[in-house]
């Protein structure tokens, strides 16, 4: 089963998500079958490049005092806490997360994305040190376990892995997704929110007793056959239904008698 | 998209069949969107370690003469040839796929996979020296990128990726696949056996058309919420169906007021 996780980097409820998420799995008998994947979605992708402290920009997008934003970050500081996670109380800050999403196809691409991705939002969220600093990113990814020159021209190549964030995005307005985080188990099954445990208990219980059998193609006649078949070897497919040739326990389509 | 392949290295059908996806793929407009995956499937779970030749084993299996089984596996090498790939006409070996089946787990990991599947295959069935003879699993490791020690560790230790295995063979099982090639289109679509080039185009088509808003886990009232949300913090989330705390293009959910 593969369950796939729509997230932004600054997106504070991602980060509480991964971790009630995470449990859920780590009580999930079948666990063992469950290969878990990020996918990238911008909460907002003209961000600029500065980094901003985060109270005033929620302030000013909600149109609310300071000590009101302050009060909200407080409160989601709390729910972090709740699920043992380390945060930032005072001084978090945001910018555009385009380069963090491209560096972690990168690193999927290497088998580090699990290890990026905890890092980066260790950095955002649990370090007095900005993320958004110069040079911070090509530091994470070498902790992460990547090599740290390919990192550095992946960060360096504005369009490297850009592809890969878009096309995530496209998927997640495709299938349905407004907001992060965003959870898709097996392309059949959507969780939407930072849901409490038992909720992704439910969800990967559900996605895995719905497991079936997958529909195959209707395949017609013709099956475009290499003509040497007609000179007496009988290509020994199992089913009309299926000319297509297969290898089975019993041994290889090959002339049977 | 994803499309999951479950073959064997033992099984030139899907080697051939392989062959016709990818071409498939190559046409297929939105195939910077389609992700390839390879899944573990052991025709002979049994098979010695000892390569064997081939033709004798089709013959002892099919209980025919040498000289059909020899025309069975021409026949083989005449679509392998139709469809570009290089075909060892003679001397062919096999044996247990075990091993190969767990190193392409570890390339998995570290983004090798592809270029492993293609070496193996192509020692397989194109080149006159064994793939199964001793060393070459480790040498075909490296030529496909892989760390050399590492590589060596996980081919020493026949617990490592074992159980990556095992598991995509019961994947493969509970969707009802009995032979290989075995082709999987986002767990909604399956394609059975070396189909011609234009059946894998129709089902490329039709998993990407029905392509659909997955459904949401139905959510209960109890979000689970710290009870700090009583505090005057409205948790402002968009829907009364959802009570999991998520950003959106809009901002996280904060208090709005």
């Amino acid at each position: 089963m593969r369950v796939e996780i729509w997230s932004d980097i600054n997106c504070p409820w991602c980060y509480i998500g991964k971790a009630r998420f995470e449990r859920a799995l780590e009580r999930f008998p079948h666990r063992e079958a469950v290969q878990v994947v990020h996918r990238s979605f911008e909460l907002d992708p003209r961000a600029p490049q500065e980094a901003r402290p985060v109270v005033p920009l929620i302030a000013a997008k909600y149109g609310i005092g300071l000590e009101q934003a302050e009060a909200a970050e407080q409160r989601i500081a709390d729910n972090a806490e709740a699920e043992g996670l380390a945060y930032l109380r005072s001084g978090r800050d945001a910018a555009n997360s385009f380069d963090m999403h491209r560096l972690l196809h990168f690193a999927a691409e290497h088998g580090r994305q699990t290890e990026l991705l905890d890092a980066l939002y260790r950095a955002n969220f649990a370090e007095e040190r900005s993320a958004f600093a110069p040079g911070r990113l090509a530091e994470l990814a070498v902790g992460a376990g990547l090599e740290g020159a390919e990192a550095a021209r992946v960060l360096a190549d504005p369009d490297a892995y850009a592809e890969a964030v878009r096309e995530d995005e496209a998927t997640a307005s495709a299938m349905g997704a407004t907001g992060v985080p965003f959870f898709v188990l097996d392309r059949r099954l959507g969780v939407s929110g930072a849901q409490p445990t038992d909720t992704f208990t439910a969800a990967l219980e559900q996605a895995w007793d719905s497991r079936t059998v997958v529909p195959l193609v209707a395949v017609g006649g013709d099956s475009g056959r290499d003509s040497s078949a007609d000179s007496g070897a009988d290509p020994g497919t199992d089913s009309g239904a299926n000319p297509g040739e297969v290898c089975g326990p019993d041994g290889c389509a090959v002339p049977r008698h």
